[in-house]
């Protein structure tokens, strides 16, 4: 039988709203792409009562309960102490959490005191699970026969104890259905994409669902499939439905499952042996960090300038300074002169560059908040684009990283078909 | 009577973790600010029983129930239905509704049908708000004698409801709370600074709290009191509570109600007439974007250079090749030669260095991942020191960031202290 959850979310930040909830979404993600159902997922205060109130309702609706929150070693941390209450388990020491959690409070330098020696006070009976990645452990409690999982509230602690955990154990112990996923990344926009699909998706047969989850000029695209039990005519028809999607989506695909634009670009400089420098204005140091994400990034990118001022652009990339007079800061022959001058300066032979108005001051009636200029350097020469984007600043510098990542795969895919 | 309120948030996509529920911390946020006490956040799936049963528990033990979503065009969307068939209330077209309908879809060029009609479809006798952002207007309802608000789950339509609508309408039928707050933002553990307010927070008078809202090697301290009604000793009171924490929390605090870490090291850069360089090697751009998302940051900060490779790291700063064979590209020298090298390159009299095993690659017993050696020059001289963090690479980065920050911070206080 497939199993139904209920998520139970607690912590007074949650409900005053000075954190977001990114632990139900990432625990509703998980569970579903696991082939569980998630029915609830309640939000209450670090209150005895209403943890009682909400564990009670829960376990008589749900198969299995998880918590999240409220294990931490200050005096507003309920959860162990309020469910232990609940199930008439007494809380005891329990040496080997609190070992584990002197330990670590050593390795950061700090001393354990009685605060810390609250989280190893644990319901006796309970099945601990090691927290890999903090000091609380994670519990599994069975309750009016019921299982109830209690998690940390920090959203690290909290995955590493569902992954090393709480999955495996779901398998072992439900027949969940098997749930099947194929993610196109794209750089379309989600209206003209739904006209295109619009065939696919009417033709879409009984528990199979393709969903648009757009970003900032870039889009994911998420074909959904549950298969209650094993079914091969099924799983062939979700062969043929991927097939075709991905012929028609593929001009706009820079990768699938999981890739980034960033590791496509990696992947492409790679493969053509080639290596990849930045010139940065108003992206100010997060294309880098985009790029540098990528695990193993140092064997196809260098590094480059951080070009803030004007001065630095002279100074490092030789954009000459007349430039800045007749064309502006924020204009082509600039984006040109900061791409091959952050080539020249480091060596690499793909250069990328942005100059532009983040916002949201500095914008003019001919260059409005928004505009952007982005270089792209390869082998075959150097060319710049302009975008206008929109008022935000820290969304503009997230759209020009997507846009000059997206812009240097195309130049190198041209450049590999053309070779 | 301070008004208590539960939200429901209905949606399948919420459950299963393809949204992030923004609009339940949104009105948490926003109510608990206007002084009323948001009790739970219910988010289920989009299916009437489901509704129902939620509706009354809510209806049990709350003054107010909030719902957001599921008012949309499509098959999906049973909220108004699910609660009318609740309340014994028949559906009828609302003109004045179909008009804005009609009209709104007009000028973005499309045309009415079916589906849109379906949303002037509202329960008789239900006080209709207009949405002044986009289609679905909102409704009040009185069910059980309680009031039921209905939201759209749109984010800028939900809010726009409540700014125009709801949150007046809440301030004339309810005599909510006065709640003050103030937060202190430090770089501390929260287990010793719980320790060192042990005292302080024993002593909090009713309807005072503090909370812990720990971040990557920083903390946020916030002392929020509720005063139901005008009474001036609980104010000097709460000023008192203020004064002497901000006392005890002094050498840990870089900035309180909203300033961040690269704000206060500005204001301390603008102040001192000082500008601000850096060189990332493992930060990889994010020391650079965290300062750069200060507005107005170019007034004191130039930019700088990103030096992955080694070789960037000498042909750019001028660190000496024999360094990494003799310390090592992860080492004090080179921290220092960094630092002391953006400042010459680029001519401000402040640097930030950052060299270290972001991971998960990388590391060795030596020098393990998570090894960062941080370099700050300014007028006084050059230091460095050395952080071990975790496994994490982004957190790591993040880590870094903060820690660099803070070192400048502390440079530059001290150096003012001593002038």
């Amino acid at each position: 039988m497939p199993a139904t959850l209920e998520i139970l979310c607690i912590g007074d930040e949650l409900l005053i709203g000075r954190t977001v909830n990114t632990n139900a979404t990432w625990l509703g993600n998980a569970l579903t792409e696991a082939g569980a159902y998630v029915s609830h997922s309640v939000t209450l205060a670090d209150r005895v009562t209403d943890i009682h109130q909400a564990l009670q309702l829960a376990l008589s609706r749900a198969d299995v309960v998880i918590t999240t929150g409220g294990l931490g070693p200050t005096g507003d941390d309920y959860t162990v102490a309020a469910l232990a209450q609940y199930a008439g388990m007494p809380l005891e020491l329990h040496a080997p959490t609190l070992a584990h959690i002197d330990q670590l409070l050593r390795a950061r330098g700090r001393q354990p005191n009685e605060y810390s020696r609250k989280m190893a006070l644990l319901p006796k009976g309970a099945t601990v699970l090691p927290n890999p990645a903090g000091a609380a452990p994670g519990l599994l409690m069975h309750i009016a026969d019921k299982p109830v999982i209690i998690l940390p509230g920090v959203p690290h602690e909290m995955k590493a104890l569902m992954q090393d955990h709480v999955l495996p154990w779901l398998h072992r112990h439900y027949a969940l259905d098997k749930v099947q996923y194929h993610t196109w990344h794209l750089v379309a926009a989600e209206s003209e994409l739904a006209a295109l699909l619009a065939a696919q998706e009417a033709g879409l047969p009984e528990a199979c669902s393709l969903a648009y989850n757009p970003g900032l000029g870039i889009l994911d695209l998420r074909l959904g499939m549950r298969i209650p039990a094993p079914d091969a005519g099924k799983q062939v028809r979700f062969e043929q439905i991927r097939a075709e999607i991905s012929r028609i989506v593929a001009p706009w695909c820079y990768g699938e499952n999981g890739v980034s634009l960033a590791m496509a670009l990696g992947q492409a400089l790679r493969t053509q042996g080639l290596q990849l420098a930045v010139a940065e204005s108003c992206t100010a140091g997060l294309l880098a960090n985009t790029i540098a994400e990528v695990s193993g990034a140092s064997a196809w990118y260098v590094g480059g300038a951080l070009t803030y001022s004007n001065v630095l652009k002279t100074q490092l990339l030789g954009v000459p300074p007349v430039l800045f007079e007749t064309a502006g800061a924020v204009s082509e022959e600039v984006a040109l002169a900061m791409a091959a001058g952050v080539a020249g300066l480091t060596g690499a032979q793909v250069a990328l560059s942005t100059t532009g108005i983040a916002g949201p001051e500095g914008g003019t009636p001919d260059k409005p908040v928004g505009t952007v200029w982005i270089g792209v350097h390869t082998p075959a020469g150097t060319v710049a684009r302009r975008f206008l984007f929109e008022k935000d600043r820290r969304r503009n510098m997230q759209r020009a990283v997507h846009a000059a990542l997206w812009m240097a795969c195309k130049a190198l895919r041209t450049a590999d078909q053309s070779s």
